[in-house]
């Protein structure tokens, strides 16, 4: 990604750069250079971005102060433009959000929610995690001072449950993946053993699979996966190995692959192994919304709140940005820059008039934005921890609600907790969104039931967030589909006239911060060259 | 495990108890308890542990302040006996240590560390993690207030690393993992596809078997393992994913399952699944020794410290112990108790003279203590991740260091940090034991240059601590053959006369605390039943 315009190394290629730096500075120096450029390589961001030089005088017009706008607004001001930004809420951040004990929150058809939890506890309806190769997004929650604390995703400990499958009994996720890995490598191991791979593998190969086989798929040494040492060691014990005259294991008994084939929780094995939610992720200490808020701390001076865009016009020397105060009402107002970043989701954007070209327009009628629905339901106790020894992590389940997400935080606490007890995507989130929030809560705390019992006991109160309800985004994310992105993609992301877009829609990571924040650097890296180079 | 010996539950199963509550008080309690009993079986500990009726007057003389003894002293006085511990060290604890700035450390052969980390900054020389399974040293650590937080073991983006493989050129444990788990999907998928394993299979599971495979492999249409979106999602992308016009992924190549295996780098993909190593893992805030530290200070009107125990005599009423002060010098002194606990390990043990049967005397002889070493080095600044995007777990190394593991706290800390940059057992740990401490630190600098070039110029200070030469344990671990276990672990066991022994080198967990822990309440458990009930 091409970040620093007017940097003289820009020109050079990365091997070329390295070897200047091996003659000039030795070999340690050019090692660490390597390193920081190879293996770094986790992420399009590159942390020493920083655009400098903007011509005197030159404004840019902000639309929306979600991250996107924001890292727009931070960025171009330190390169020297006047910026300025409206955004539609009584806040900043977005969908960078946390609800909190005491927080209003009005839906689309005007049921608003009193949210009760207590003080400390919150639900962050849109984003909750932070990868760690999003190195846009973690390095912006750097320079705000945003401290981040570990988001356990993977959590061996908690369930994967259907309805259908061992009596609706939930199944410890260890279990699962142990006894079907187990499984996979035993069937392999017999399949290279009777030499029915003998084209595909070569006969010296052979021997270390079987090996790497008996390894990884905790086989005994007739590479089998039995009830024994090996295979209890990772599915748990029936009596855990303990301490004295107590301290005898007796092992478990693996579940066939059969039951668990038909059993579908096969399908959560992998939940863990795509990068995003790959170990180590984050999450912001005291919810996500930290990072909107203290962003918009931070440009208080150029956001105006309330203001919501009814339309947007450019001419030959700017973009003229007419809105209406939402709080004060009164006659539209108009802001004026020589150049606009908009922000505003392609949901809302579609509903507002803007000269731009018609390949842009219709890229941004051609994004429909998905469904999805959470639900936080405070719990009087944190019984997942102290009654099941599920600290953190995620339980998946057949039923509507989908997942049950755990605190990843204060864990031990002795005070309460708030569980999210649904997050529902396509289908199911459309039943949920078509629910009322009180609806959406009782059918969450029904569902869980049936995973913990002691929700009957334990629940207290919920607050209900479904996204096609929201009035600032009428959906959860761009829902791109393959071939709207190859119509419509690279004409939403051209600088049109004096207008660029922004925005996780804008990215090829929709639906993450880390996609907000990349295609705020991509549009105004390319918008500042456009300034400045013409 | 039989935990309240004069509680009228205890003579009830499970299923008699549950049915009892379930008549009482309803369905829901009934749910509840289930959970509390038979979902939480993770661990031989109860959270109700609980002793109470000591006749009075009756004392316990514990030898040695480190977990095993601390636990025993403050459940022993809980339910009425008087105790006292005598403890070797100037510092409770035992192994449970964390070593600071400012510390002093001196080894046998009588070298003596002056350890110069920065303020905050550690190394845990002993225990480092605590399992979510490991319930007894969980629960103390609440009842001592010690704040927890994640250990995160498992990092997709820390490295695999051989010598001989990939031109010594560390891989990311995610590219190593996704390409084995992708070959040995895409191999079983071949060989159910050729009808290879019809016997093993049936053609029902068959077909679901594919499509887990394809799910749980990252395998493509045609159930191949390949360069693409699945595959590059999980081991990484060449270029990736992001904002705007540079946000196009290009995939990377797959490592072939050949190279793979000759690799070696297979050995370390299990290495989370291992119940002690899944997530979610906790750390005490501040360094293990936390726990120790705490633990003496409740226990401290009952503890004497510089205590060398040198003779354990019993005789019809009671115990006595023969101790010299290691700071102030001076004739032997006794302490007595009516019973004692000894938590002394088996390699100090076997060298004072105690009148026990010939048989726990054998047990004591039949434990050999493993060597390990631990190497901690401060490093200018959090390079592995500002450069390469690592946040806390482990880098798995074939040079003798190991390992390479990275602090699970103050992540994006701009400061210094302080990594374990070796963890030996075995064959190496002897010729680590046989350096001075110096070159300990020099080794693992030099070996884990080879994987973080940066150690070149961010190397500050280290220290080294290798448990064959620690005076007071002399060794890491008891490290129980399975015949010498078949032969003498019951034997170790049993109450001799008045005396008991616990700790880890008494449980089925050895080298980790919570053998320490359930070791220590199996043995005064048994201890309170043959004193209340003769």
């Amino acid at each position: 990604m091409s970040v620093i315009a007017d940097d003289a190394t820009q020109s050079m290629s990365r091997r070329e750069l390295m070897t200047l730096v091996g003659k000039v500075a030795g070999t340690a120096a050019m090692y660490q250079m390597m390193s920081s450029l190879a293996l770094a390589a986790n992420s399009t961001f590159d942390k020493r971005f920083s655009l400098s030089g903007a011509p005197k005088g030159a404004s840019v017009l902000i639309l929306g102060a979600g991250l996107a706008g924001m890292v727009a607004a931070y960025e171009l001001q330190k390169a020297g433009y006047k910026v300025q930004i409206l955004e539609y809420n009584n806040r900043t951040g977005g969908r960078n959000w946390s609800l909190y004990g005491g927080d209003t929150y009005t839906e689309l058809g005007g049921i608003t929610q009193h949210v009760q939890f207590d003080k400390g506890l919150y639900l962050n309806p849109g984003p909750w995690r932070l990868p760690y190769n999003h190195q846009g997004i973690l390095h912006y929650c750097q320079m705000l001072g945003v401290k981040l604390e570990s988001f356990n995703q993977a959590n061996y400990a908690a369930y994967i449950h259907s309805q259908n499958a061992f009596g609706g009994k939930p199944q410890r996720y260890r279990t699962v993946k142990a006894d079907f890995e187990g499984a996979v490598a035993e069937l392999l191991s017999k399949s290279l053993q009777q030499s029915q791979l003998d084209q595909a593998v070569t006969k010296e190969d052979r021997e270390i699979l079987l090996q790497a086989l008996r390894n990884w798929g905790a086989l005994d040494q007739n590479y089998r996966y039995v009830k024994g040492r090996a295979s209890s060691s990772r599915r748990g014990f029936d009596h855990w190995p303990g301490g004295g005259l107590d301290g005898e294991p007796t092992y478990s008994e693996p579940v066939a692959l059969s039951d668990i084939l038909k059993s579908g929780l096969w399908g959560e094995i992998a939940a863990n192994d795509g990068i995003p939610e790959q170990p180590t992720l984050f999450q912001p200490v005291g919810g996500m919304g930290v990072i909107g808020r203290k962003f918009g701390e931070l440009l208080k001076n150029v956001i105006r709140l309330n203001s919501k865009v009814v339309e947007i016009k450019q001419d030959e020397t700017g973009v003229t940005a007419t809105y209406v105060d939402t709080v004060k009402g009164g006659p539209p107002q108009t802001a004026r820059g020589d150049w606009c970043v908009c922000t505003i989701p392609a949901s809302i954007l579609s509903q507002i008039p803007m000269n731009v070209s018609p390949a842009m327009q219709q890229a941004i009628y051609a994004i429909p934005y998905g469904a999805s629905c959470k639900v936080g339901l405070q719990m009087k106790r944190r019984f997942w921890e102290e009654d099941e020894d599920i600290y953190g992590g995620i339980t998946y389940t057949d039923q509507m609600n989908a997942i049950i997400a755990y605190p990843n935080t204060d864990y031990f606490s002795k005070g309460k907790g708030v569980l999210l007890g649904a997050y529902t995507f396509g289908p199911n989130a459309s039943i949920f969104t078509s629910m009322t929030p009180q609806e959406r809560i009782n059918a969450a705390v029904q569902m869980g039931a049936n995973i913990h019992p002691q929700y009957r006991t334990e629940f207290e109160t919920g607050v209900a967030v479904a996204w096609h309800r929201v009035p600032w985004t009428l959906g959860c994310q761009g829902t791109w589909s393959e071939d709207a992105r190859a119509t419509h993609y690279k004409n939403i992301c051209q600088i049109d006239g004096r207008i660029v877009l922004a925005g996780e829609h804008v990215s090829m990571i929709p639906a993450w911060q880390e996609g907000a924040v990349t295609s705020s650097i991509d549009a105004i890296t390319r918008l500042h060259q456009r300034i400045t180079k013409g």
